[in-house]
């Protein structure tokens, strides 16, 4: 786990971070390694508009931005680097995320977000392990045992549910 | 009506033209130059970022920005730009312009866009207007007489329905 | 700081007053003075009419007006007066502001408001320094600190996380 | 019917005057007579001020506005005037009278709007008549002649379908 | 205040009492009595169906009635009575009342219900004291003065809030 | 199919025939008769009640119900009567049948409707066959083979697609 | 009630029991027994798979489903078991259920859910039971009596209300 | 371009082909074979099944797939294989694919799907292709000129906006 980080994680704001942090810790329990950062789309643009412009020549190849309200940061990222980005709404405001989702997914014909669930940075970190694993058939073999993990779980759930 | 003007009219994208055209003409109503481009957040991020930095050194002092879907255009150069922000939430999608509204409104704390209505670009005009007024007392004459006139048509109609 | 004040502050009941003040605070560390009034639409329409017909003659260059639920209170100054009118819809109702929303941001063609997100005062502050800002550009200057000061904020924040 | 009307009907704009004219045509088959008006919130805010404080005067007792969009109309007439207000909530824009519906139903405690359904400008006529027939048993009479008439043709498309 | 009550106030679930206390309590402020009992549109329908048939006979002018969720209640008591029936959706559900609200305000042409804000059980009583003001000049007068007393309220906190 | 039907359609109005034809369809599809009427909650209350209440010794074992709007008529008749109703909600107004789902969907615990999709007749009739399939082998031979053909269509598309 | 179970509640996580316990509940108080378990659609598909084609020669006449958000379980069961399937939207996300009422109700035609009110369990419960009484009198018996024990019960209250 | 495709595009209904081509059309673009299929959760479950469970070893790397309404294809997809599943909302139905959105972006934790805008079959295109660019130099390449290409095109039409 000591390679570079193929994964970078950002978000808007540092309040983001407990949704953000399970995408960090679903890649680690995937043995992924991730890079984090805060990047505001609104009150850093400059910021915004450097990392996502050297993403690519850093050494990332998945971007996951996460974002509430407004929402611009997965956009705004998915506008300037080629890379794949995926988005997550955070429900940071009265409205329950439902500006956040709409701002982040409905991305003109040209320049696609990945969007995920509102406030579910967990699928957002299982998501660029999937990508990766589409060149990676040791990461591919780890998402089919997580998968069956979580399947064994819910059967042992069940199983309690009937006892 | 030769003065350079202070007013700049961006959009998403040509199919907006439509509805922002309707700043362009209400701000002639009353006087006042205004400039106009394509700019998309999305499309050309590196423009948009030229654009609203320089803004205004360019002399502009009220922007106009119109966009549909994630409509992340008006906060974008509420990001890079001091000036005064006016956004147009245009009804592009499916979603009726509920998703352009959100994704305009509601800006995080600290980078204000003023939003008018769906596909009322007439109003956007009109409020920057209003911001020129300000500090001209000879536009804020002219509002003021555009809001009589108003008012007038309104009388003659309500006149007309009587007969 | 002792001029008169050029930016009036309205709200619909003193319930608002939580929201509200953030206007006032950051006008405060932008410098800029304010004057606070409660004045309700729907139940003193009379003081409704009187502040509006008078603000310009007032002194006041850029009203802001802050409602819930039904929220006529922006729309109605905008109606009178040919200052340029900021809404704040407030999130006083079980609709969690989405009623204030609609009611302030749908203005008819000719009488605009510039809405702000909800419940945001802080923005509709900024959002009235930038309006006086067109024609001071002490204020513009003091702006763009405002702005710098934050993306610094957001850099340090940033880095503590990284460490 | 020569008697002066005690139904004042007033709308936004000429362009609503196809769904309140359904209020107009109920009111006359139940042999009521109404006067009908154009008052605009927004653009003439004066003329709405007079009309509702002078509506008691004038000799109405119920007053029926129709709105479309932020549609203030209601609400403001029920705020300057004691007489009961029915809100017409009109689909004038792309959010399909979602906004007018929330800006008439919404109002804050002190000042109903009694709202009926979005375009039924028949409800609002017939609401109308059933205020006036709580002090006037011919109207109401008439309103229950009404209602067996409409039952009938429901039981003769009933008996239509079958055959 | 012995005279026999015109106003009935139904609501379908113990549960509702919160809100509908509110209207029964603004009509004691303006000296006019009311009834009040549960009937459940849905779970007790024969009884729904007794109560509206009878209401007119019962010496009732005005029925309100409150109801959460499918909120048939209003809208059936409507159907069945010439009375004008207002409707107070409650929010009972995880869906915040806007399920109450559809199902009130969206009545068929031919049976209006007066809908109110979600919650507003005193709007409603304020809304049948104005039906009772039509025909009434000492209601009609206390509804002048309880909206003065109103304005007058507003006025003091605004006094207050300036000290 | 001369066996009386045990399945009863319902509707509010005449205009939802298009939509209901699709049940009976369906049903004449699974061999199965269906009796069909118009009975309006709101216009005929009292031709509900009876309907209602005689539909159990009618013969009927499951109601179908579908109506626009505010959409009481299956939430009513399943007030009413202990069989099974299943509710489809009519695109009718505006709000594009969002009122009708709510109106049909959100009844309070105690009285369930089995709503189906916004304009879906068909799948309000594939329901009822489902439940009389319960205790009737032959229905559910039928709507097993039915569900095989609608594979079998799509495999069919599938074929013509890759060609 | 040593019968084996005729309906079968499945749902997709433990954390949905609270809600789906209330339809084990009804269906004791009617005295019908049923199987629980738990089956994600998405964490086992493959068991959702075994367990709706093998529902009908397991002896289920009716399946009661719960899930959450995306909610494809009820859904998917109908796809592949001929069984009428009962759907119950739970309120597990930010969306407050909205989610997951969408997911269950709008299947296409010829595959339909039996939907019931977000977090009703209990109705789901009842609606089997009403199932189950289209061929047996004496369940059929049964649901009539706890209608009206439950229009008792709100007589009671009623009564309570009015001393 | 006579390699065999790696991603596989997938629709619930041969209606749903309109939106899907454009998938299709910009990975052609792009030199991206792909494999295109109809597949209905709903109407072909064991299809879908035996599709997913083998997308992996028949060679695909990434699959897209749209569907409208309760819109569970994406989901299902996801839940049965290891690869990125990227769904597409598709407005089939009245409420213009806010249905579909839900159903497809609110997936629980541990099973996401990639979900673009409504409609934009496109944007889903491009998302596949950036996916395999994360391993392919030559895609990554093809992907920055098709986003110079883009940009250039803006600015083009915004020269002739000026002329």
């Amino acid at each position: 786990m000591n390679e570079s980080p193929r994964i970078a994680i950002v978000m808007g704001s540092d309040s983001d971070l407990p949704i953000m942090q399970a995408a960090v810790d679903v890649l680690k329990e995937l043995e992924i390694p991730s890079y984090v950062d805060i990047v505001s789309a609104h009150r850093t643009p400059a910021r915004l508009y450097e990392f996502a412009a050297s993403a690519e020549t850093d050494g990332f190849d998945v971007i996951i931005a996460g974002a509430g309200g407004a929402a611009h940061l997965p956009g705004m990222i998915a506008a300037i680097s080629s890379l794949p980005v995926i988005g997550v709404p955070i429900s940071a405001t009265k409205m329950a995320g439902e500006d956040a989702l709409l701002s982040i997914v409905q991305m003109p014909a040209g320049v696609p977000v990945a969007c995920v669930a509102i406030d579910n940075g967990r699928n957002a970190g299982i998501l660029a392990a999937q990508i990766l694993g589409t060149a990676d058939p040791e990461v591919r073999k780890r998402i089919g045992a997580f998968k069956q993990a979580m399947a064994e779980t819910v059967r042992q759930k069940a199983e309690k549910l009937k006892r």
